[in-house]
This record gives structure tokens, C-alpha cells and sequence, in this order.
């Protein structure tokens, strides 16, 4: 099993705050909105970089795979931070890590990913990552290899 | 139609950040989702003033009524404050009215309620308001009618 | 307090599948989850009548108001049956009103309403109704006042 | 690239019927949303075989890992049929695979997985599979390797 991922393997981070239905009827956040937190970290760092427009943008973001370990459990009224990093930035597509850290704790709650496959808003195909978009995820990219590896689907 | 309600007339504020998802089809916060809103301001008010345990109390919240005036548009990723008043509290009961203001907009997009009974957590019956929670909420109640009145359901 | 609304008092009838996730942390389907099954019930069957396109229609509807009474809980996984009737039929908007009944029951769980303001896909201004979409809405209204009213919100 | 799932891959079949608000502003199913679709599956299945009681048994099961490969669109009001299947079956833990079926399509439209660990309610510590849950779950594993291999993550 490998080890919680901390803080520093992230470049960005956001906060998310839980919702009360965020909690399950085991009182902890169900593990379906953990992926709601993905979605959100991602699109909010693309919006405020500029690089990527929902209502008008000739180019969407469309997710083709996603995963999720969970390490230790979150519920609400916790404050979460999100830790956001890049590891595959392909011709059209690109590999997101996130990491959900609890209130002040060091080491991630949960570590996700998803990879998004950029498109034409009307055809729906492929298209080569524009500029802003490109230089967006690159600079959320290690240099190195991060010591604790990538994080496996 | 009744105005738009003014930030004056609540008593409490807290942020609310959207969510990807919350968007709907047609590009803004789904209806649904401002209930969602509403749940958590009112539970993390509770629960910050050492008024709900949701998880051990012997007193939880169910609800009996709820509604929403939709006066303007909100959608991911704008950042919403709400506001918080209490209208009525009862022996048992108390009804909230939640405003929501996008951004730094003086004018409530919404303008909500629900009604709270409170029970025993195992039996499900009504309570009398335990006195924490009663001095919690009249906190939040108008000493008197504010001038655009009662949020009607 | 209003009677639960029975069967009788609705026109069209739909199934819903209630979700792992639509209970809550006190074991019973979230109150917001209910307006949900609402959008969910009122689209489904103006998307049937061929009343509404969603993605290519030029008139949209939004909400601009909605409501709920809880009369008793219902839980994941119970099997709801929705009932669907119009209250109020106008230039450019409709009301809706929805029961819920679980499993078999004859009395409803719930009894919500919601206003649709139908407008341009574009300019989002009201519209008149469209002719399809007028004759699904009126084929919904009661021909004489049911006996136990309007829900109120 | 794998190709999509074919009905034949799984044991059991279950409805799931697609909400208004499960589409996202680009007009389908939001990724998220899946992760609801699998929890609904799997524990529906499991309450329908009295392996699981989710307000009273002595053991729940906690998602530890979860993952989805998007392979085609959905969208409400598509109607969804699930297929599930185990694919390991430890002495606490059970490995669920999905696939989406598009109203009548041959081909998944999604193939997803999670790993339940099954934990005592109250110690939250992992228990042995009781005896019913252990039966039920193995009634869905495949007796030789399917052709399509195991669901990656």
C-alpha cells in the first residue's frame, strides 16, 4: 500500500467547503462527491488562468477516465484543501492528480485523478491543446519524477 | 413582485463555493442545488455555535417545508454569500430565511426558507428547542418585522 | 393542516428510482433531493409529449419559484411513484404541482410545486407558450378545482 | 485501448433511470454522476439478497477505491441498464465491476469498479464477509477470467 501523498507533491491548491448531503448515511462525505471536488479544483484553476471559457470556448474539456483511493475519511463541516498537479500533458489530453487534505492535516485524505481529452464544442473531436491551455497544465507539471510516484488509477 | 432583498436584512453571513456540477444544461446553478446551499448554512451555523451534534446529539433537525424565489441567475464559478434570519421559532420549530448574493452584488438571486422541527433523534417526536439551540436561533430572530417582511413560501 | 394529497389527485403518473446517495446522514432521502425527482418528473414528460427539446428547442423553461411539504419519509431503496398535475396555466409560465408516494401508499410523501417561465433559449426573455408544448401543459390541468386545493408553498 | 464491454461480461442487471440535473452544461451525464449509478447498483443488490442493512447490520462496507473508463456519452433522459459482476473476492473486501448500457445498446457506454472493504459499524475495523454477503457476492463472480479481462482502474 503505498504512503498518503503530503502536501508538498502538489504545485496549486483551492479550498472546497463540504456540503451537509455531501454526508452519507454512514455520516462521512459518500464517495461519489469526491469526484464532484475533482471537477471543481480543475475547472476553477483553468478558468482563472483564462484557459478555458464553459459558455463560450470553442474548446471543452471532456473526462475519459477517473479514479479515486481513499485513504481516510472527511465529512462535513470539514474544510478540505485541494493540491493539484499535472502528470501527462499529451497533444490533446491531460493527466490530473488531486490530493484532499482535512483541515490542517499533512497528509492526504484522498488521492484522485482524472484525465481530460480537450475537443471542438460542436464536433466533439480531439484537437491539439490551444496556447493558454497548454501553458496552464505545464506549469502545474513536476520537473522530476515526484518522489512518491504517480498516483495508479 | 416583491424586490430583491438587501444584505441588511440578515443577520449572519457565510461563503458558499460553487461546484462544477452545480451548473446545469443550460449553464447556470440548477434549482435543486440552492437547497443544498440552504441545508448548509443553516447546519454549519448550528453546528459552529455548539448548537447541532449531528452525529452523537440527542436532538437533530428534520424538515418539514421548504421553498425558493428565483430573482436572478447564479453559476459556477461564482463565489455566493449567504445571509441568515430567523422568522419564527415555535416550541418545537423554526424557520430560517436564507438569502444568496452573488459575488459582491448588494441584491439577493435567491431568497429561501425552511422549517425545522425538531425531534428526538431515536423516536422521531418533537422536542422542546434545547436551550443552546433556542439561544442560537433567536439570535438570528429580528427584534422587529423587517421592512420588506416575511419571505413568502 | 392539509390533508396528504391521495392519487386521485393527479393526471400522469411516473416512476423514480431512488439513489444510494439520496439518503442523508439521518438515514432518509435528503430534502433537497426531492426537487430533483420534481425537474426530473416535469421534464420527463414534456421531453415525451415532444414538448420540449432540450438541446435544440428555442424556448427553455426556468424556475423561477418551487416549494415542498414533507409529509413523511422515504428512503433509499424504496420505489417512488411521482403524480403530475398543472394548477395554473399562463402566457409565457405554468405551475406545476408533484405527490410523491412511496411503494404502494396511497397517500402522498410529499406534495411539491414548481413555476416554469418559458423563454427564449438565447435572449432568455419570456416567451408565449408554444403550441405543443401549451396543448402537454393543459392535457395536465384539472377541468374543475380538485377538492383538496392548490398546494401552497 | 480496450474495446468497450459487451452485455455477456456481466451476471446481474439492474434499471437506473437518468435524472434532468445528472447533465452537465456541455449536455451529457457528468462524470461524477457515474460514481451514484454504481453505488445504487451495487447496494441495491445487496439489500434485494439480505446481505445488506444499512440502518441496523452489524457490518456496512466503505469504498476504499473507485475508477471509470468513459467510453460514449449518456444523457437523461436516457434510460440506463447496469451490469455487475465481482472480480475478487478477499475475506473482507469484494472487487465490484459495472458497465452502462445506453437504453439498447450492445456496448457499454461506461465500465467502472470499486473495492468495498467491509468494516464492523461502530469500530470501523474490517470484519470477515458474513456468511449472506459472501454468498451473494459470490453468486456474481465469474467462475473463468471473461475474455475482456478485469476492468483497469
Amino acid at each position: 500500500m503505498r504512503p498518503r501523498l503530503a502536501r508538498s507533491a502538489f504545485r496549486e491548491f483551492s479550498g472546497i467547503s463540504t456540503r451537509w448531503m455531501d454526508n452519507d448515511v454512514y455520516g462521512h462525505v459518500n464517495n461519489v462527491v469526491y469526484y464532484a471536488y475533482f471537477d471543481t479544483v480543475v475547472n476553477s484553476y483553468l478558468i482563472a488562468q483564462g484557459a478555458l471559457d464553459i459558455a463560450q470556448g470553442a474548446v471543452i474539456g471532456l473526462v475519459v477516465e477517473s479514479g479515486c483511493r481513499y485513504d481516510a475519511p472527511v465529512a462535513f463541516p470539514d474544510r478540505i484543501t485541494a493540491g493539484l498537479r499535472v502528470t501527462r500533458v499529451g497533444n490533446s489530453s491531460v493527466r490530473y492528480e488531486i490530493g484532499l487534505f482535512r483541515n490542517d492535516e499533512p497528509d492526504a485524505s484522498a488521492a484522485g485523478h482524472f484525465v481530460h481529452v480537450y475537443v471542438d464544442r460542436h464536433t466533439r473531436r480531439p484537437v491539439p491543446l490551444p496556447g493558454p491551455l497548454r501553458a496552464a497544465v505545464e506549469a502545474l507539471a513536476e520537473p522530476a519524477a515526484p518522489p512518491d510516484g504517480q498516483i495508479s488509477g
